[in-house]
Parts: C-alpha cells; sequence; structure tokens
C-alpha cells in the first residue's frame, strides 16, 4: 500500500503529468483530480486529442513544420511568396511570426539552434534541406530570425557560410527597444544595435 | 486554414490542455510539443493513464476517497484507528494530512464546503454518510480538519449541529502560528488564537 496516494490509478496519473515541463506533483495532483471531474466523454476527448496528434501528426516535407499533410497549409498556399524563407527555431516561433500578419513568405524550421554544449551539431539540425531548397533557384530572400543568443548567432554564421555560395539574399531580423520599452532600462548592446540600424523615419513610428 | 495553427491535430491538443485550471494557450502549446517529442509508447502511456484513471478510479465506499477499490486501503487497513473519523474537504487533504505521518484514524471526504454562494448546500455534500457513520455507534471522535474560512467555519457548525444527538467528541484541528513564522507578521486572530489555546509546554516546541 502506498502511504501517500489513496489509489494507484491516481498515482500513475500524477507521475505522467509531473513528467511535463514546469508541472510539479502538487499541480499535477490539482489537474488530474481537475480531469477526473469532469464527465468521461471530456476526459476521452482530452487522452485522445494527445494520442491523435502523436499518431497522425507529420511533418512538413518542404519547411519541416508540424502538419496533418505531406506539405503544411502554408506551403502549400498559392498565395504566400515562396521566394521569401524564413528560419525559425521550432513550431513555436512559426505561430510567433504568423500571429504578427506581417510575413507572406514561407518558413523553414530548424528544430533547434547549433549547441555543442547540449549536443546538437549542425548535422542535428534541418539546415541541409534548407540549403536544397535555396539551390532549387527559386528563393531570393532567406530571412534569419533566431534567437538572439550565442546559439543563434553562431547558427546564423554557419548558414551564412552554407548559403555564400549562393545567389541569396541573406537577411536577420531586427533588434532594437522593444515597442512600449523605454530607453533607460534598454541594454547598452540592444540600444547601441537600435542606432547602428535606425531606419527612416516615415511620419509613424510603428 | 486556420491562421494559427499549422495542424488541426495540434491546435485540438492545445484546446484540450488549455481547459486545464491554471493552464493558458502558450503553457498548453509548449506542454502539447514536448509531448510530441516523446516516443509513441510514452505519449500512449501519459494518455491511457489518464482515461483508465477516469474508467477505473472509484470512490471508497466507506470515506468517499478516490480509490482502485469499493474499500480505499486506509478504511481497509486494520491497524488504522477506526474509531477516530478526520473530516477532510477533499482528496488532496487526505494525502496532506497523511504525509505528516501524525494520524492513524480514518478519513471522511466531504467533497467541498457549505457555500451557498457557489450553489453548494448540505446536500450535495457527503454529511449524511458522516452521520450514518457515527450513528452506528463505533466512532469515539470526529475531527474537523476544513479550511479556516467562512464556508469551513459554517460546515464545522453544521456539523456539529447535526452530530450533537450522539456520543461522540468533536473537535478541530488547532489554529495558529506556523512553524517557522515570525511573531510580528502573524495576523492578530491566529496569534490570538494561538494565545487562548496554548498548550503545555514538554521540553519541546514540536
Amino acid at each position: 500500500m502506498n502511504q501517500e496516494y489513496p489509489s494507484t490509478l491516481l498515482e500513475r496519473a500524477v507521475k505522467e503529468f509531473s513528467k511535463l515541463p514546469g508541472i510539479g506533483r502538487k499541480t499535477a495532483t490539482r489537474l488530474v483530480l481537475h480531469l477526473l471531474r469532469k464527465s468521461e466523454d471530456e476526459v476521452e476527448s482530452f487522452s485522445s486529442a494527445i494520442s491523435t496528434l502523436k499518431r497522425e501528426a507529420t511533418y512538413c516535407k518542404e519547411c519541416h513544420c508540424i502538419s496533418d499533410t505531406d506539405i503544411c497549409p502554408i506551403c502549400a498556399n498559392p498565395l504566400r511568396d515562396h521566394s521569401t524563407i524564413c528560419v525559425v527555431e521550432n513550431i513555436q516561433d512559426v505561430m510567433a511570426v504568423e500571429n504578427t500578419m506581417q510575413y507572406r513568405g514561407v518558413y523553414h524550421v530548424l528544430g533547434g539552434v547549433i549547441s555543442p554544449m547540449d549536443g546538437i551539431s549542425p548535422a542535428s539540425l534541418n539546415i541541409d534541406s534548407l540549403v536544397r531548397r535555396v539551390s532549387e533557384g527559386e528563393v531570393k530572400e532567406v530571412v534569419l530570425a533566431l534567437s538572439s543568443t550565442m546559439e543563434g548567432d553562431t547558427t546564423n554564421f554557419y548558414i551564412y557560410r552554407k548559403l555564400q555560395q549562393h545567389d541569396v539574399k541573406l537577411s536577420v531580423i531586427a533588434r532594437g527597444i522593444s515597442i512600449g520599452d523605454e530607453l533607460e532600462y534598454a541594454d547598452e548592446v540592444t540600444l547601441g544595435s537600435s542606432i547602428v540600424n535606425r531606419t527612416p523615419f516615415i511620419g509613424k513610428t510603428i
């Protein structure tokens, strides 16, 4: 008999929830007991959503984003600009850029950034397939939208070296003061970068 | 095509996770994508733990705690003191009291506290079955361990009235300064209660 959990089924469910990032044992217990108060249909819908996703979701053969089909809706959309590829780290970043509604090109999901400390080498990322897409000739611009970290910069440089011999414009998203931020609280590197990369004033800020 | 989610399967899983208390859309996405990186077996184990719990877990016929069997391990344990019943609000509270390892009696889970504002009347709680357990005559003491809120106090008083005609000792867990707390930061009601209910000093504090 387990001293702590009155039910082994409860214990098993709590253990599974505790494996999720940021979910401790107490939160896991709260979530599981919340689910337990729901109807059987609702719980079934919850658990089947997860297992169906794992079984049926696939990755787009073009951009490696998660997709229900071989080619994701963005890559399959003829209205998107297929000559511009935005390189991002993961699927969340695709969603973040999509949410801005400022980008009409396509994407390329690397699946991470180069990080020798974590054992992530260029070979374990989707870089070769990016080079292949560019070498096919239709791509005019590659926009690097990776995190502004040492790993992100390393990856940017690696991609720059790989694409050097190709006739493609390489750009990087602007680094600068966030909208709504006050100058006095910005770090010097960001503020410096936003001064160096100042843009023409066109009568409005955004 | 959904603007935001590149996959409807992903969207469905995120929606299910977002229904959980305290989990927003961003956290849900992070959790789902974390699960997606796990093996199919691990994901199956996660989703089956939840649905099995809902399908198979039952509630103890004696104390209403969650259980794998008709009678929970605590109620079925002959080494526990069946003449003392600790009345708690929910299953988490059973686990909290068990963790103290200071209690060897049995429990009674009310399933909430009386709260007319939230539509919780005495009839929707497991109070009748508590009265029935007491009226069977073997119970010597009922320990009320409900939250120290107005709803908890109301419920305590309701149970007191219901058990008045029975020959049973009714006690309530001690309210006082938490161990490790400093006196100057304690609220007056708690400090006052801990002075009124002072206990004989037996050479050590805990």
